[in-house]
Parts: structure tokens; sequence; C-alpha cells
């Protein structure tokens, strides 16, 4: 593989600012790298919406960040992990493509030993039975239970992850979770959870259980390290290349938010426009 | 104008299952009427995004139901019709096209006898501050209060409208409203909130007042029987014409969800894309 590939960016893609929790796990994990992140705002939320659109919307997203000649695309959302992957991978090969389910199944798997594995996700996700799929490939034997939870999504995007309000939610979904298993992990399946994963311990504490949280960035991150060296595709030296950050709704509203996904804020957004074909 | 015109359905267009309040408003006002229902439930919800992106959303949509030869257009949608109107009237002209906030603007003001009125709505029909500029055309003395209420949309989407969770996510947002004013007209600014009205209601007693709740459906339905007889295209016996249910997304959620909107199911849904141009 040529110089010139190994300098290309690492393209991410997500239906909003949820996924910029993966960038940072990936910025940490491969801090050489930079990356080409790609948030189909205008459309979002996915988890509610149907396989198809959502396959659809992905890969206009993919070839958008084809032309901007990414080496790598990861899809940091589970909802399009779970039902587009297949789709992705032939659009984009022989370019790589990584999802965040596979990860985050590795991770619980490692984290339940054995024991329950709950899965908290979108409606898309939960229905698609990804996770299931992915845990039971890695460890058979493991019960696994799930439930949606639709409206944390419109909470971490409204700020709203601590409080009152965050608490009462949690408990709607959690407690009919937690009174009918009692697992060793907890999967976050949707890349908007972590932020709410300090309020979600405290109200899961209160429930009488102490589950493993586990959230797939940084086991994306691993897979995507990995990839990279087979692939001989690692940058050697720190990139000077600036991240860029593309959004398909108001460039605004992207920073302002984004900030409390990524840690530090997203600096100069760009617009675009994702079309069919 | 000619008995074909007469006999032409008319148009609602809604970001996705909300406007279905309206429609019911309108099928009780005009029984002799037909309707073709268009849902962008694909890309919704509209009221957290800019107003480019409404508008250039809903401009596609109108040119959907022009093609399908309405005889008016009605945008059953308040952040759509707080922000891309204008826009709207210059694409579809010379067919009439009728807003949701006229009408709520007007209920407002009848029902508050020159006292204060409270707008809770979208974040973008509230930044753009559509009702705030209707309701002093009106009634330049009337004091306005508004507050922007985003947890609303998935609550009333997810079906979570009673309960524990929805009076919490109400008192969040209705505490310090009630807390700087004491209106005596509250306009639910957003077809979906009628749905939530008598959770509301109990929730705003319990904060010691009782404003009378305002929502734009009724009105809405009196401008558009009015504007048919002025330009002669009211229908003059029941049409036997079908209502049609057009979404961009899974009409399988349509169907399942629209019921609580419309008050009965949405027969034979169909699934429509909306291109650019």
């Amino acid at each position: 593989m040529s110089e010139g590939a190994r300098a290309q960016a690492i393209g991410i893609f997500d239906s909003g600012m949820g996924g910029l929790t993966v960038m940072r796990a990936l910025k940490e994990r491969l801090p050489h790298e930079h990356f080409i992140y790609l948030g189909d705002t205008a459309r979002l939320p996915y988890g509610t919406k149907s396989a198809d659109t959502v396959t659809r919307y992905a890969v206009q997203a993919s070839r958008a960040l084809m032309r901007r000649k990414v080496k790598l695309v990861v899809v940091a959302c589970n909802t399009v992990s779970a039902v587009a992957l297949p789709a992705l991978a032939q659009v984009l090969a022989p370019m790589p493509v990584v999802g965040v389910i596979e990860p985050g199944a590795q991770a619980a798997v490692a984290a339940a030993g054995g024991r329950t594995i709950a899965v908290i996700a979108t409606e898309g996700t939960v229905n698609g039975g990804a996770y299931l799929r992915a845990i039971h490939a890695l460890a058979p034997e493991i019960d696994v239970v799930q439930q949606a939870c639709p409206l944390f999504v419109p909470l971490a995007e409204e700020g709203l992850i601590d409080g009152d309000i965050a608490e009462h939610v949690a408990r709607h979904y959690l407690a009919p979770l937690f009174a009918r298993a009692k697992p060793a992990a907890l999967v976050l399946g949707c890349t908007h959870y972590p932020v709410l994963a300090p309020m979600l311990e405290k109200a899961i504490a209160r429930l009488g259980h102490s589950p493993v949280l586990v959230d797939s960035a940084a086991t994306t991150a691993d897979t995507v390290a990995r990839l990279l060296a087979e692939r001989r595709l690692a940058c050697h030296a720190p990139s000077p290349a600036a991240n860029v950050f593309l959004a398909t709704d108001s460039t605004e509203r992207f920073a302002r938010v984004g900030e409390l996904f990524l840690g530090f804020p997203p600096a100069s957004v760009e617009l675009v426009e994702l079309q069919e074909g």
C-alpha cells in the first residue's frame, strides 16, 4: 500500500452527533490519524426508522465519504451497523468498513463472564436483533435480554443527561428490564448513550443492581487499529491534516451539541447535502 | 371554477403524524371533502432542524402534493408554517396554501380576552417567533411568553401521553413558564401536542393555574372552509373518493402510531419518496 493511502483520513459516519463518542475513542487510540466525520443531522434520528430507509441514507453517506478519499469507514451508529453493514460493505469494497455492533458484543461477552447480558438500544437496533446474534456468535450459552429506549436519544440531544427527568425516563425503561433479569453487563447499544452513563449507573443502583456498563467505542477503536495494521494503512507519524466535520443540517447546532459527545468543540463544521444515487 | 376542481382532494402536509390532529378537525368541519395526507416520516422531526432544511423539505412535499392534483394545501405543521409559508405560497401559486400559525393565533387572541398568552412549541417555531408576530398583528397590546418543549414530540410519538414521565417532562418545561407569567390562554403550538392536552391540563392545575388550552386544528378548519367557499372549490356532495395516506418511511409504523392522532386507523398507507428539485 502506498504512503498516499496511509495519509488519507478515516471516515466516520453517524445519523447525528452520537458517533462523536466513537470518534473520541478513535482519536485516543490512534493519535496519528485524522478523521472526516459525517453526521446526517438533517434526517436524524435513524433509530425509529425502517431498515430500508436507514440503508438508503447510509449508502448515500458512504458514497459522500468515498468521494472525500477516506481509507476506511467506521459506521459509528448502532442502528446503521445493525441493519445496513452488508449493503455498505458492497458499496465501499475493497475499502474496509467497521461497524460498532461486533466490537460492542465482544466487550459485553468479556465483561459478563458467562452471565446474562442486557442490551439497551434504539427501536431499530433492538428489533433487528443484531446484538443478540453477535453475542451468540461469540458465546451461544449466554442469556441476552433487550430493551428499546426511544427517549434516550432526544434526552441526550437536549443535554438532559442528568437530573429528575432523565432518571425518571431511565427508571421507566430499566425497572421492567431488571425485574426480569439480573444482568452482569449492560450494553449501551447506541452511540448517544455513553453521555448518559453516570445517570444510568445511579438509576440502576437505586434498583439494587450494578452491572458493568459496556459501550462499543473502545473496542471499535481496537478493531480499527488492528485493521489498519493488517492492511498497512496506519499513519507512521502524526498527520498534519485537520479533522473535518460535515453535517447535513445547521452547523451551529452541530458545533454546540457536538461538544457534549466529543469532549471538545468540533472546529469548522461544513454543511453538505446528501443526494440519491 | 370547474366541477373537476371541486372534486379534487385537499392536500395536507406534515413532518410526520402530528398533522393528523388537523386532518381530524378538517374531516369533522368538511365532511364532503376527501384528503391526501403526506407525512415526511423518513426525515422527522423538523422542529429541531434549521429553517433552510425545513423549507427545502417542505417544497419537495408541496411539489409531491401538486403532482397528485390537490386543490388546496394545508401545512399541518407549526414548524413549517413558521418558517416556510412564503416559499410554499410561491411554489404552489395560484393554488391556496393555509398554515396553522395564523389560525392558532386567532384562537388564542379570542380565548385570552386581552390577557397574557403563553405559547409552547418546538425549538424551530419558538426561535422563529411566528406566533409572537401573528398574535401581535391581531392584538399588539397582548403580552406573549414562549417556551420550547423539544421532548414533547418524542413523548407523543412514543405514545407516552400520560403517566409519570409525561408529567415530569411537562413540569420541567411549564414550571419556569408559569413562574414568570399567569397566561389566560396556552397555545399548543405543535400539531403533536393536542394528544398531550389532558396530561398538560393536570400538570398545569398542579402548578395552580388553569389557562384555556388552544390548538390550531378547529380554527384552521374554519379558515379552509372559508377559502373553499370564496374560491368556489368546496364539494357539493360527499366525495366518493377515499382518503389517501402517504409516508416517506415505514407505513406499518404510520398506521400504528397514526391512529393515536387521527382517532381511527389510517387505511392503506402508501410509501413515497421525496426528491430534490
